[in-house]
């Protein structure tokens, strides 16, 4: 990324307030665990821990799968995620529908996804992410693309971005390197 | 690949008319997660779309384990696959049997496998594939090898493959993206 | 390893009569899926073919651990396993055990292991080996170290190995490739 | 590192009384496997016969985790681990607990974490410690970083260096190589 990109973005994501993601295959790599007893995803603790710091700072978080399941259910209860769509359909319409609900608009999204279905999102957001591990498609629309992959931190790497992009991360990390002294 | 049987490779693409893989080592890296609840195997989320997408657009889709597993089963189910086959035996005959049943020829077939048990059919499908992971025996015999493994993605990468030699990939990334509009 | 040492490990696989390895970190990456439901192990399926296609041929197998898990008895089962040793102690024991009952010696055992507790028969057996991943004590004591690790094939490139050695290769080859003809 | 550090770092590690280090992250790679029968968290067999092998020789084990758990609380019950701590709040003073309750120092303690909950116990302890997949903040803090990543080794990693700073690793081989001549 040049400088000037670099910079832009940093502008883009200072304005995010509302955080959105897809599941399979961004808080998952794309895994899906299927046996009798149903199914189970992958979903990784740093991500987590993002989500909720991200929550505590102001930001809001929803999650759009066009897959209905009950591990993501379960996940998002865990985190207490704002926002869960699990429904066949546009994920724009989903997007929009949270909008209408929340007053937020299209440039105060940060929408993370990895496949052709996200397409729609990522290019609408004002900051449209694709996943390391995306399809080509989603990578040529997005402004930026993650170092790591869906489900290896990935979210939590977009998370620390916005963090930084408003300022917020130093006293995160200063506040958990001092705990005792408080 | 040399452009020549590059050009050779897409005209069989092209009259693809049955998709049909082995289940471990192809839609799975292999792994068998094996407990007291019974078993589970990790499919990919990406091959899941990747397959309902190629029925959409015509292509028929069966799958063909030697290995009875509810695994297999359950995944198969959520995926509407038209063809199972889960039995002890020859997978040639199995396909066999599904060519009667459908009226179908074998170059009409692309068939994926990884193992000894899928030498004969990648033999003699129209389109024999290999995964990236498979044994040096499957590759030798294989039109096309995965650049991805099984399990992270390589059935997806041959359902595009498909998609592209039958002119049906455009409308689909064009649906995705402009969902909205819709 | 250079043309002698090859000739050498070449002879000793043609003697082998009875293939024995540990489990966690050789029939799997050393990982344990923990739960309330109890455990999970991820076992591979090229292993499994390898195991029992090493069987059809003569050679007898087993597994011995030194920690009993319900994972690991269900999928001996599945695979019809031999000997399956799951207990505190001394592996060397739970060998001469086999020996005693079978009739072999160690001079005709293949033995795979990983740990610090693999150190005994890897050292005494006709063909000790260590899997890629193993500790260094182990593949210094190894008569052969495999090019993939436990749980990705490390099991099933040996019985190769010993099925090359003992010229049945060939006809597993022949047999899978041909089998509509029959 | 350079020998001087490398010396400083056998004699911390020649003190340690007390191992403590998180959970996710650390025992497993970050993963968390979430489905309607709850979780599973992936453990490694070579993390688990290191701390038995650290407890046998003198060093108490504790887990802390700021995430309660059943998946964590079952496999530290099948490793008998000395404490285990999984409450929201300040990890220093959960090993200020222990430290209380056992009589030992903060020099005493060898600290393994990867993410910003864990900077203020690798920022303490004599011997603190980040794994090789650790947030660069825990890096900084760290006194070594791991070599393999959490749930790949890297508690193992850990133990050996201890067992070997206090002379200790070379008993343990000669057992295992040994153990028929008993």
């Amino acid at each position: 990324m040049d400088p000037q990109t670099s910079s832009q973005l940093e502008e883009r994501l200072a304005k995010v307030k509302l955080f959105l993601c897809d599941v399979d295959g961004v808080l998952t790599d794309a895994s899906l665990f299927v046996g009798l007893e149903g199914e189970y995803k992958c979903f990784n603790i740093l991500d987590g821990l993002g989500l909720v710091t991200l929550r505590d700072h102001g930001v809001r978080v929803g999650w759009i799968s066009s897959r209905p399941s009950p591990a993501t259910t379960a996940r998002a209860s865990q985190l207490k995620v704002d926002f869960l769509y699990q429904e066949k359909g546009s994920k724009v319409d989903a997007v929009e529908k949270i909008l209408a609900e929340t007053g937020f608009e299209w440039e105060e999204v940060c929408y993370v996804g990895d496949d052709i279905v996200d397409l729609g999102p990522i290019d609408r957001a004002g900051v449209g992410v694709a996943v390391a591990n995306a399809v080509p498609e989603a990578k040529a629309l997005a402004r930026y693309v993650t170092r790591v992959g869906g489900g290896k931190g990935a979210v939590r790497e977009v998370v620390e971005l916005i963090l930084k992009a408003q300022g917020k991360w130093e006293s995160v990390i200063a506040f958990h390197t001092g705990r005792s002294e408080k």
